[in-house]
């Protein structure tokens, strides 16, 4: 399914499946690594729900704030096994205005997580967007980079609560 | 949950829910009403689950045709109840390239299908927009004209099918 405009993150994190979706899952988890440092997430709504909203608000160096706006929407949901949702409906399944800057283009992120053994998970991040300049227009804003960046982070935090538990 | 920039269509069709589900749902009825007569469907594809496509293609007089592309996507499918389908994505959740004139703002549409006794159904088709301008782009296009025809035309095929089954 995927195409030349997609752009796909893939790893394998040390840290057994169901850790990882709660991390992925939970809005108070999910604010704890979803942004790359020391970019913060201030606020996290996600209601995990086809049609619900999954909201961020992102904050870092120089006064970057993406406000309260830009809310997207959860499309599927698979418990323990895959999230897709979209910046191009709200809740609601509304469709959303795009704004400025991360928020400029529509975007739908498929995100699996599989069992890969050794209390290990297979991590695969695909966002698809509408054409090449939408797909390009990412890597420039450092896709690779940013989801690279969040699955390490995604990592620790995962592998952190299974200490807590 | 409907909004001031939501548009609403509201019908008592004198034609039994299952018939009207099926003229709605089954691609090849569904091209006999969904176009205000002289316009014509003369291709469609309604793939009935989430992530799965809905395209037609619309013809009409001095040359209008909306052409091949413009798939939207299908988001809810609640048997015999209720379909919510979106031109802001393509298939598979991709967001949607939006287009020229009928697609040129992105729109999620939930229609709902009730009993409403003595063999007729409550249609309710709410259109769902992310602003007031698309809304009145949406209304001066000629919403409630061509939503209600149309919803004449699906209420004379329901019934047909009552005839031939």
């Amino acid at each position: 399914m995927t195409q030349h405009i997609d752009l796909v993150l893939e790893r394998t994190l040390d840290a057994p499946v169901d850790l990882v979706w709660a991390a992925y899952t939970d809005p108070e988890h999910l604010k704890q690594w979803f942004a790359p440092k020391p970019y913060q997430i201030t606020e996290c709504e996600l209601d995990l729900r086809p049609g619900g909203i999954f909201r961020i608000r992102m904050v870092g160096p120089d006064g970057f704030d993406t406000g309260h706006g830009g809310a997207g929407c959860v499309l599927e949901v698979e418990q323990g096994k895959k999230l897709t949702w979209t910046s191009a409906l709200g809740p609601g399944y509304r469709p959303a205005e795009m704004g400025e800057g991360c928020e400029s283009f529509p975007m739908t992120a498929i995100v699996t997580f599989e069992d890969a053994g050794n209390g290990r998970t297979a991590y695969r991040a695909v966002a698809l967007h509408k054409d090449a300049k939408d797909k390009e227009t990412h890597e420039k804003m450092g896709f690779h980079d940013g989801w690279g960046t969040v699955a390490g982070q995604l990592e620790e935090f995962a592998k952190s609560l299974k200490v807590s538990a």
